[in-house]
């Protein structure tokens, strides 16, 4: 809890192609992931907001009828309820992300 | 509203010496800021988490009883209800701000 060097943090495997950490409070999370090349997530949506930036790599990110691909300094905010899903191709892709939510 | 270039984006004053571009949904805000040099923010808290990172610059961080000098890729959490500050000194600093709270 506190702070965290992004360079140096320890990650754990999240699920398979992907390792996370997270801090949660009482109203906000924030995880580092890094996702594997190649990996794609599911359309989904949620009633709370997301966002981050990307902090090594590149993914592309769909929100609503939006696809861009981000890359290291760009950022993405995704609106509760709206539909949205990401992919990574050829480069694996480290993003921090928040969610207004206990985690 | 979607998707910034932390690079290119354009920042508005918000108060002297410090500029910022704030990004809104239902429940959270993200908020890039730059803040000069040699400023100081109050001890002060809110009933809600807050957290970010630092892109460039260096900024200092006090939250409850520690105080931390943050460079790029390194992050801080503000859990609800913890009093913090930030000071800046000799470099000015960039960072991205994340509060669980409607903008």
């Amino acid at each position: 809890m506190g702070f965290w060097n992004l360079k140096t943090l320890m990650l754990e495997e999240f699920r398979p192609g992907i390792w996370s950490k997270v801090e949660s409070g009482s109203n906000l999370t924030m995880a580092l992931m890094e996702i594997s090349a190649n990996r794609e997530g599911m359309v989904h949506d949620h009633p709370f907001d997301q966002c981050g930036i990307v902090i090594e790599g590149e993914i592309e990110m769909s929100v609503g009828e939006e696809k861009k691909w981000l890359g290291p300094m760009e950022t993405y905010f995704i609106l509760a309820g709206t539909k949205h899903n990401w992919r990574t191709l050829a480069s694996s892709a480290k993003i921090l992300d928040f969610v207004a939510k206990q985690g």
